[in-house]
């Protein structure tokens, strides 16, 4: 999802990248240009990449939560160059730690320089969170910065639980939402409302905007596993069937699993068998899914969490322009689902 | 070193481990067990031990500061907690960078655990270490994160170096030292200026408390790196001659290589050969730092530093008896010395 297919000229976004841009450049020599270049910016060999450079859609959600709420979109720009942080700190070490060699087209850090540098690379960008929210001078730093640290640790916990589902059979479908609500849905929550704190909303309207990015986080993550099995690799990025080939406990996986009967029984078989499963094998599972009724429930569900969303925002008195750009957000992400 | 070693009966020491436990209580059921298991409080089935838990001397520097410069140790704790956080955040993250199997007498995260648990545990290490101070009420709160965050990044760059010295034949004494003060001096530092700021120190004293602990820190690791080459394993709880074997550029080695001459050559050629050095090789390269000057020079120098930082604390009016503490502290770490 790229920001400028929701709006036009974005000052803000501008605003975002260029403290970004700032924020990265005091890291050190050899970080520097490896989260340069895991953020888009440049090759590997450091030179400028007009290459896409991910979604922006956390810092986006902070500018918007802080104009819904009567703020100045400017006020929730560290929390927006902090929750992009946190985002890309957690993609560089889960792509190290599932071993995923390749992202938005292009070799992960791990692949191009190491382990090592992987590690400290991801640590830098969590730190470097850390310092640009407390550095901004803004008198709500202290409750923001208690907000992207609480969505970081859901995160941790979310991966967490991820890496441990990948040996295990016997994963129920609450712990499986319970994983994505930590990875996925906390930080997307906790940009909206690191948006309403730095703009000072009242404690309802925070309230209400957790509710809207908790629910649009699990609808963000249940078409993100419907990509990942039926995604077109030229527009995802990523491998094909890649998610299933390293066994992931995906939501619409565990969903056929648990409804049991023979397709659940026989998704399991194909996701627990010994070796690597082939590529027919991962064609069949696939099929699997899409008969025995997950494709259509993690649809279902999407939507379902997509309108909770908005029933969350009209919640509350929002600034009509911002609040009609976080309804339209909320149903894009159903938009481009597989 | 062992607080013990220094004071008797330590409230603060027991106020530290029991908010360090409250914090550490909070991680989720997969990283928590690791990481009680890495401070040493538990084995690897989660069983009580009653095993080195290593050396609890940033805490221990944090609550003296507090004392020195006049506050209540307690309002220290949530600083100390927070610098033994980061410590331990880093070297889960260095072992597994360094693939060092062996700490403290007992397996390595990584080595127990695997990778992906051990960058896990090290991000909730880190990522706890800021909840902790933003969540103690303290007024001095950012102040102290701020301390903590710009030397948790120096202390990334320490270690980003130090990766990238390994692949180098060219590192100069300068460089390597600033790698030495980044990776180890900068959080001890911080460990003594966060109990000053959160004591409410006068900027003078802050400046004579960040003076002191950059000196101890370099005498800290300058020591460290002599323990390397002749401590005894079963004192260190590391393998012989391991900073050698992974032909790390440690202070002592880089002083003889750079001083040049026939010593100084043959050390660099033993430590670039092809293939892992055998124990002949490591034994003779010990031998001629030995011989080269390196090992006089680093004890003469780290006794230098630890003078500065006697000078630093009389440079400032500060309270007589957690004043002599620090003093105590500075010279145990040459007391030590291989």
């Amino acid at each position: 999802m790229t920001v400028t297919a929701l709006s036009g000229v974005d000052s803000g976004h501008n605003a975002v990248r260029s403290a970004l841009h700032r924020a990265v450049t005091q890291l050190d020599d050899t970080i520097r240009p490896v989260v340069a270049y895991h953020l888009g910016w440049c090759d590997e060999h450091g030179n400028p990449v007009s290459a896409n450079g991910g979604k922006s859609i956390r810092s986006r959600l902070a500018l918007l939560a802080a104009a819904a709420a009567g703020g100045d979109e400017a006020c929730a720009v560290p929390g927006a160059v902090a929750v992009e942080l946190v985002h890309n700190f957690s993609l560089v070490h889960d792509d190290l730690m599932d071993r995923d060699a390749t992202r938005r087209h292009r070799p992960t850090v791990w692949a191009v320089w190491g382990d090592a540098i992987a590690i400290l690379a991801g640590d830098a960008m969590l730190s470097l969170a850390h310092e640009v929210l407390l550095d901004s001078g803004s008198p709500h730093a202290v409750s923001a910065a208690r907000v992207v640290g609480a969505a970081t640790r859901d995160l941790i916990y979310g991966q967490s639980a991820d890496v441990g589902f990948e040996h295990r059979d016997d994963v129920g479908l609450d712990e499986c939402v319970r994983m994505a609500e930590n990875k996925t849905a906390a930080l997307l929550a906790a940009s909206v409302v690191v948006g309403g704190v730095l703009a000072a909303a009242p404690p309802a309207t925070v309230t209400a905007l957790g509710c809207y990015g908790r629910n649009i986080g699990l609808a963000f993550q249940l078409v993100d596993d419907l990509l990942g099995i039926w995604g077109r690799p030229e527009v995802t990025g990523k491998p094909v069937f890649s998610d299933l080939r390293s066994r992931k406990k995906t939501l619409p996986v565990t969903w056929t699993v648990r409804a049991g009967g023979d397709t659940g029984r026989e998704l399991a078989r194909l996701l627990t068998g010994p070796g690597e499963p082939t590529d027919d094998e991962l064609q069949a599972a696939a099929d699997l899914i899409e008969s025995g009724g997950g494709r259509q429930w993690a649809r279902a569900e999407a939507r379902r969490r997509v309108h909770a969303a908005e029933r969350a925002l009209d919640s509350v008195p929002l600034c009509a322009e911002p609040h009609r750009e976080l309804a339209d957000l909320a149903n894009f992400i159903i938009e481009r689902s597989a």
